[in-house]
């Protein structure tokens, strides 16, 4: 069922700082950051040849990473995220598995404006994952 | 500098539930378990199109993630592994811009059969991080 691995991402408290770790220390191509206020964060891309890290920072008070972030203040690995072709297909044989869907089971619009859903990380070895419609 | 993410390791108390969990709710090419005595795990590979997920559960009592299994009974999201052309340039660099590597600073022979070494991961936003000669 899963795919291609989407991309990593890193939740952190100072974006700025972590994007020049990536490119300056790490010498990775790195994008401008983009504000995506319905997400509640801002993010930037770190284009590996393979896959991408995604750079997370928490954007308004209901970020859903603002906990995240309190706890992990250093920052730390948020998800995984996987593709999938067929998401209602994906959630319903996974629901058929007896792992659960987080929310109401819907799949949202994420912030590749794609659809995504988020898998509770205690039916995944403890790694939070998105699944998104490639 | 950095190049392919190589693979994203994944830290579990129960290695055969966890290759279970890959194969069949998600439905992914899990290989068969291999015991790596020389680095105190037995690893799992998840074969995505673009990258691996490597499952791993200590092995033996010096095991090098018993600490972390024991902190994150459940599992979690132990390092993430981008491939270097050329891993004593990689290094000299890094210390050059204050990144802590771990350990004695000389790369060891690693699971693949490859110099690699780990970067400390207060210096990279909270994320271990493998560096491996590809």
């Amino acid at each position: 069922m899963i795919g291609r691995l989407n991309h990593v991402a890193i939740a952190v408290a100072d974006l700025a700082a972590a994007a020049a770790t990536y490119r300056n220390t790490l010498g990775a191509k790195v994008s401008e950051p983009e504000a995506i206020a319905e997400h509640g964060v801002t993010v930037v891309f770190v284009e590996l040849p393979n896959t991408k890290i995604e750079l997370l920072e928490p954007l308004g008070e209901a970020s859903p990473i603002a906990g995240f972030v309190a706890k992990n203040p250093a920052g730390g690995i948020h998800h995984l995220c996987y593709e999938v072709e067929d998401i209602l297909a994906a959630r319903d044989t996974l629901k058929a598995a007896g792992a659960r869907v987080l929310g109401d089971g819907e799949p949202k619009i994420g912030a590749h404006g794609k659809p995504v859903l988020f898998l509770h990380p205690k039916d995944f070895n403890g790694a939070l994952v998105e699944l998104e419609q490639a």
